[in-house]
């Protein structure tokens, strides 16, 4: 781990945030991405972008961030207690896109670079990210061009890769309290460094960069059809679950709030528009009901 | 600790869940509480009731619960280690209102019993609650209206009770990571047993009994006053922080969600519609920048 890994990492970070947001604005085409700069107090700072009340997207955030700071943070160190104590440099771009309209799923997606490190010891570094998505009125087809595109930036590193890190992230985006996975699901991987640094990277690469190729061609698809407002009505109320997930569950939210990130960047994540309901369930046989059955099942996407 | 003492409690836990229910009704005037009896399959259940769509009250839940498990969950003994493996039986009445109008704020009131036991020792016991309020758009009248009837329950009980349970209310609602109270606070305890049971008891009902008188005349004199949806959306933004709280911080929520609690019972204090924007501000001199000044800076307000 040199300081120009560090800096190729960085690099590759920037210029993700960079792309995706030209290529979701361009989506979009009514809105463009508004920058907002900031330092942590303890050490390093970000680059937040929010696009607000477009034509197609209702709210999205694409936050780069590069932290550092002198003790490791509780919530990276509750699986790896070895660490605790080191100092540690967090770098990432991390987004989530609310989309108006009920049929185009909501996205997330996340790259992530850490270093722990001590005096006199090598440092421990790993890569982390992933995507998943997270439908209203779901499509198959979707779902599959989804987990294919996933499964195929996967497949360079491996035919291992896109199982294991698909389960993982069935496993990672799940509600306890609710018994229910958040979406369909995607990839999530963490504490990859098995693969040496070169790989690693590239591996955390190949997941950024297949970001907008999964999920752009699901939001052109969809982001025509008509709907109603028992439709939007529906998707402000399974926005709830997503606030859900990401305050009670999120080790990423966690992370940015226990190391006094910024908390407007870190909860962007949040939808702009949402509602709860008391005991809230589905008709029988409708579309509505469908998510639940067949949507929220994890199963095997990917041809 | 005897069995009828704990009969007694819960006798009254019901009866105030019946009270505070049909106050709450008469004065939304439309809608009454709908209720749910519901069972946890550990030990124990519940009665749910909630108030939808009123003409005062946009969401109220008015709680009660009565559960028990064999060993103390993790929520509880944070704080007090020694008694982690105890049986554990918990009992008391929740409930949260978030009114239509923006000029009336939103409260919150608990009040519970808790038993710790373990064969060969003595159990351990203790009361516990509280109620704090959440204006939008504040009243100074209002404030010291809640926090005078809040001492005048207190008052009985020692000079002391009131200052004490006013400055925990303020650190407990209290949302780190915006470094903002909740609201203008109320009273909170918790642990308190060093009064016996018979006093301690008696606290309690003080504390239950009082929050309609507290409540009431805040929602009549508000209820009526005319707003704009500059204020509705105001209000909704402002919701996401109750949000943010009860996810976040909340030890009631956790205890409920860790507990396999009913989720739907637990998550009825979540407001009914909620709005994040991304680093929202008030513009200076404005209501809403009142809020952040004057409201949201804890202050004495008992006279």
């Amino acid at each position: 781990m040199t300081a120009s890994n560090k800096q190729a990492v960085k690099a590759y970070l920037l210029n993700l945030q960079d792309k995706i947001c030209q290529v979701l604005a361009a989506v979009d085409g009514k809105e463009t991405f508004v920058e907002d700069s900031w330092q942590r107090p303890e050490g390093g700072g970000g680059r937040s972008r929010v696009l607000t009340n477009g034509a197609v997207i209702e709210k999205g955030g694409v936050n780069f961030s590069h932290v550092h700071g002198s003790s490791m943070p509780a919530s990276a160190t509750a699986h790896r207690p070895e660490l605790a104590g080191r100092s540690f440099e967090a770098m990432g771009v991390s987004l989530v896109i609310h989309p108006n309209n009920p049929h185009v799923p909501t996205s997330h997606a996340n790259v992530r670079f850490f270093i722990a490190e001590k005096e006199g010891a090598e440092p421990v570094w790993w890569f982390g990210g992933g995507y998943d998505l997270t439908p209203y009125y779901g499509n198959d087809e979707d779902c599959r061009h989804w987990h294919n595109t996933a499964k195929a930036a996967c497949a360079p590193f491996g035919e291992d890769k896109y199982p294991r890190y698909k389960k993982w992230c069935d496993e990672y985006f799940y509600l306890k309290h609710r018994d229910e996975p958040r979406g369909v699901g995607g990839l999530f991987f963490d504490d990859l460094n098995e693969l040496g640094f070169d790989q690693s990277f590239a591996f955390m690469q190949a997941v950024g960069d297949s970001y907008t190729q999964a999920y752009v061609p699901i939001v052109e698809r969809r982001k025509d059809e008509p709907y109603n407002q028992a439709q939007r009505d529906f998707q402000l109320y399974r926005r709830g679950r997503y606030v859900e997930f990401n305050l009670v569950y999120d080790r990423g939210t966690l992370f940015g709030l226990q190391t006094g990130g910024r908390t407007e960047s870190i909860l962007m994540s949040l939808p702009p528009l949402v509602r709860w309901e008391y005991d809230w369930q589905p008709q029988p046989n409708t579309p509505e009901a469908r998510l639940y059955e067949h949507y929220l099942q994890p199963q095997d996407w990917a041809e």
